[in-house]
């Protein structure tokens, strides 16, 4: 069972920080990414983490999701909104089980977006899959270190829940499994080649190219497959490079 | 199923009142008891409750537990330490669950203790059981929003599972699904263009065409995709058609 990452990206109030460092360690996570705080280090994450300011002192603090997550092979959104319908939707409490039987060998992270507004749809494009946490319809407003502790603590409890003598694995091995690097030079390497047989309507190269993500963030690509992707758009590259 | 009371006792930071107020309607309660907060109401407890004022409008205040609980019948206090052998221990998962099997007419009340110290002995002489929320063993010091917030949680999806037992899937619909027949013809006509671009060798397509099959055959395709993989392709044709 994967340790998953808490990436917090463009994080606003730095007792955030220091509260979601605190509901890491409740729930025995310590992997720490910020991406862009507004303020770290911060004396008032500091106060905030009462306990857990190891972990404040290990976070890694990144200019974009994309460097945050470069080497994660699942990497789960969290949004309270059903903006992202094609990508699958997991509760809290589905997302570890999930895990645990399809994406075991993964590193997992988990991405928090910012206060007022959440994850852009920028960062969601680096998401295969989002998780939303069940709320009141009329006040899904969660502080973002409830929601982290929320998460870490259905990840927690399951991982307790299973390490009963009876559980088991018996997923099968497909890895290596592509990382989000090598699937967002996939990703550029479409729209490269899309955009030169006249495929991708360069006005409007986004719908298309979601779909594209959508499709093989489902799909789990392992690193073969990937490369075999990109040697076939190679391939047309080359065949339709001198037209 | 009663909705439960949370009372707070001897909270210090008024800011953790204003973040249990946003927890619990986040989680739709509404009904706060403060017993001797430090200071309420307090411009941190409102700008932590951010949406969730009129809770703090409407919290009652009271001198003692006592006071708080009285017209309860089932009174429980959060604690992490085993201190109260003789009472009941739920987690947080089993508390509403027990509550609906054997306690359902019951008025409820869910007690969280001062931050530093959680509930005194005398506090938990009140209640008629304990609950534990699991924790990392060697970082148990959940903030006391949090553990309200942990707590609300599991109170809202057993009651939100229990309501609509059909509602347990929240995939997002994406299909149609291509079908079989579709997902041949897409086979097909990869295998077709891989020929011409000269990516597929001819004397063992097989595992090449496998290795698109397995691929394809997991992303779960929509009949919309499978069309828009087939528009790629016929665009290669036309780019690549007469070399």
């Amino acid at each position: 069972m994967p340790e998953p990452r808490i990436v917090l990206t463009h994080t606003s109030h730095p007792g955030n920080i220091g509260a979601a460092a605190r509901a890491m360690k409740t729930m025995q996570l310590a992997s720490l990414y910020l991406v862009q705080p507004k303020s770290f280090p911060d004396p008032q994450a500091t106060a905030r983490a009462t306990g857990a300011e190891e972990l404040l002192a290990d976070a890694v603090v990144c200019d974009s999701l994309l460097e945050a997550v470069a080497d994660c092979e699942f990497v789960v959104g969290l949004t309270s909104r059903s903006r992202a319908r094609s990508l699958p939707v997991f509760t809290p409490r589905q997302l570890p089980q999930f895990v645990r039987e399809q994406r075991s060998e993964h590193s997992v992270a988990l991405v928090f977006g910012t206060e007022r507004t959440g994850l852009s749809n920028q960062e969601l494009e680096l998401c295969q899959a989002v998780c939303t946490i069940p709320t009141n319809p009329d006040f899904w407003s969660l502080n973002v270190a409830a929601a982290v502790q929320i998460v870490c603590y259905e990840w927690f409890t399951h991982i307790t829940d299973c390490e009963s003598p009876d559980a088991s694995n018996v997923q099968a091995s497909n890895g290596p499994y592509a990382t989000t690097q090598e699937l967002e030079d996939l990703y550029q390497h479409y729209n490269r080649v899309l955009a030169q047989i006249d495929f991708l309507d360069m006005q409007n190269p986004v719908p298309l190219m979601r779909r594209i993500r959508h499709l093989y963030g489902r799909a789990d690509l392992t690193r073969t497959e990937a490369n075999m992707l990109r040697g076939m758009l190679k391939q047309v590259e080359k065949f339709c490079g001198d037209i």
